[in-house]
C-alpha cells in the first residue's frame, strides 16, 4: 500500500477473524517496531509476542475492560520500556519511544492488511501492576501498551475504513 | 513509496538543504499527525507550525544543544499536548497520544521525500518551560516534542538511508 494513504487510513479494529497471522508477518511487525527513532537511540523497549489463546485471554483480563478484544485475537504483543536501557538524565522518554514503536506496528499490520487495536497499560498502575505479576517481570521492565491484532472482521472493516479527519483549529501558524 | 518500506528506511536526518516545503505537503504532514489513535479518541494535542527563520531559531535555542538542526530547517513543528481534551482518569496518556502524532509526521515526511528529525522537549521540564514561555502558551497546553524538516542534504541522506536493524534478543515469546 502506498505510505501516506497507509497512515491517512489506519483505524482501530475490534472485532477479529480466527485466520491465523504468518509468523514472517509478525517478524515484518517487529522489525517496524525497531525502525523508529528512540531518544538518544536508547531502543529502550523490549517485547513480549504471544499467539496462545490462554495467554491473550489472561493478558485482556490483567489489562482491565477495554482490553476486551484480545480475547479474540491472533496475535497480542505487550510493549515494554526497559529502564536499564532508557536515556539516564531522563529516563521517561521511555513512554515516548514505546509508543513510537507501538504506532509503527500498527501502521505495519495495516500495510499488511491485519487489523489491531491499540489497548492503554501504561499510565494506568493497576493495568501495569497486574500485567508485570502475570509475566513475572524484573522491576526496570515496565509494561507500556498491548497491541492487539488479527484480520479483520469484514462488516467492521468496512465500518473501520475512513480517513482521519482534518481539524484546521488544531493549527497555530506561528504563535499560539 | 510502498508503506512498510516507507516505515524500515525511515532515518533521522539532520542537515537540510534551502529547498523550501510545499504548503500543501505541510498540511499533508499535519493531517498524518490527526490520523493516528488516540486514549478514548480524545485527540489531545494541537500543533505550532512555523516556516520562518527567526521563530525556528528561537525554537532551536529554547530547546537546548541536541535542537541545533532546527536552525537550518525549513520547517518546524511543535507537538503540543492539551490537558484540558486528555483523558480524565489518566491525563498521562497525553505522552502516548502526541509521540503517536509526532510519529506519523516523520513518517509522511518520509513518504514525500522531506528528512525529518525528532528533538525530544518533554519530561526535559527546562526546554517545556522555555518553550511556554516563548510562545507564552496557556498552562494547559504543555510542550511535547519538536520535528524539524527539511530536504535531506545529499550527503547526509545517504548516509541516513538504511534500515532499522532487527534485534532477535528483544523479542519474547509467550513469557519474559
Amino acid at each position: 500500500m502506498d505510505a501516506l494513504e497507509n497512515i491517512l487510513t489506519r483505524k482501530s479494529v475490534r472485532e477479529f477473524t480466527n485466520r491465523p497471522i504468518k509468523e514472517e508477518d509478525v517478524k515484518t511487525i517487529l522489525h517496524a517496531a525497531m525502525s523508529g527513532p528512540s531518544c538518544v537511540n536508547a531502543r529502550d523497549w523490549s517485547f513480549l509476542v504471544t499467539k496462545k489463546n490462554d495467554i491473550l485471554q489472561k493478558m485482556a483480563e490483567a489489562n482491565g475492560k477495554p482490553a476486551q478484544p484480545l480475547k479474540k485475537a491472533q496475535l497480542g504483543i505487550l510493549v515494554l520500556g526497559d529502564l536499564e536501557r532508557a536515556f539516564k538524565p531522563a529516563p521517561d522518554y521511555w513512554i515516548i519511544d514505546g509508543s513510537i514503536a507501538a504506532q509503527n506496528m500498527i501502521l505495519a499490520a495495516h500495510a499488511l492488511g491485519i487489523g489491531s487495536v491499540w489497548l492503554g497499560t501504561y499510565p494506568q498502575m493497576e493495568r501495569v501492576n497486574n500485567l508485570q505479576k502475570l509475566f513475572n517481570l524484573p522491576e526496570t521492565v515496565i509494561p507500556h501498551s498491548i497491541i492487539a491484532f488479527g484480520y479483520p472482521d469484514e462488516d467492521s472493516y468496512a465500518l473501520a475504513k475512513g480517513k482521519g479527519f482534518y481539524e484546521e483549529d488544531r493549527v497555530h501558524i506561528d504563535r499560539w
